[in-house]
């Protein structure tokens, strides 16, 4: 894993999200996109090589409307860029990691994703990322 | 704000916990440090330019062991790293952010630290820190 791609927050409203994280960062969001495979809008701010991705969603039954109904607003992952999605799902089921997608799909911001179970990872949701080459 | 200086994951066992994000990383933590302040042990785990900060409660009045009772093990918090603290903490107050410590402390690490009140971050508990210069 070659460093923190991203941190994912669920929040309540983007709208106003990107207003709050503008002032903590001293810059505004960089872009807006919606994954409506899962059921979000996004919005992407940069730190330094790192990002913070805004997750609002966008349905009743996305997986953050769930988040935020059952935790509040919050973290709801950490995203580690890869460079081989498959080698690395590979090592990490060898390890006994649960992953929850085995096949990687596309993700926002231009990646192929997978995301391993919290309940193997001390309740914490990981990402693994890798860049989609045109 | 420069990076995402580390985050901090409340686990149960750092022994236990240790062994698995070893696992997830492929490699070991670098360093175990208790800071006795505020009832923790921690330890580190380096990917790229980011660190990972395991933190085991040391007695049941710390945070960390409140954290776990109440959420269960997880993300606990972000760290960003500042190059003036003092001054990031006064743009940030005047910005409508409530700090806990306006005067920062000495953190794990080697840093000086202060926190933002997740009640004025979407639910998302913030660390400043800054290098401390020898």
């Amino acid at each position: 894993m070659n460093k923190i791609e991203h941190i994912g927050i669920a929040v309540k409203s983007l709208e106003a999200s990107n207003d709050l994280f503008a002032k903590l960062f001293n810059a505004p969001h960089y872009k807006i996109e919606e994954v409506a495979s899962e059921g979000v809008n996004t919005s992407f701010f940069q730190v330094g090589t790192n990002k913070i991705e805004l997750l609002e969603a966008t349905n009743p039954d996305s997986p953050i409307a769930k988040f935020i109904e059952k935790r509040g607003e919050g973290i709801h992952h950490i995203a580690f860029d890869v460079d081989d999605i498959e080698a690395e799902i590979k090592r990490l089921e060898a390890e006994g990691f649960t992953v929850l997608n085995r096949t990687p799909k596309k993700g926002a911001d231009n990646k192929l994703v997978a995301f391993l179970h919290p309940k193997s990872t001390n309740g914490v949701l990981i990402e693994l990322c890798q860049d989609i080459k045109e």
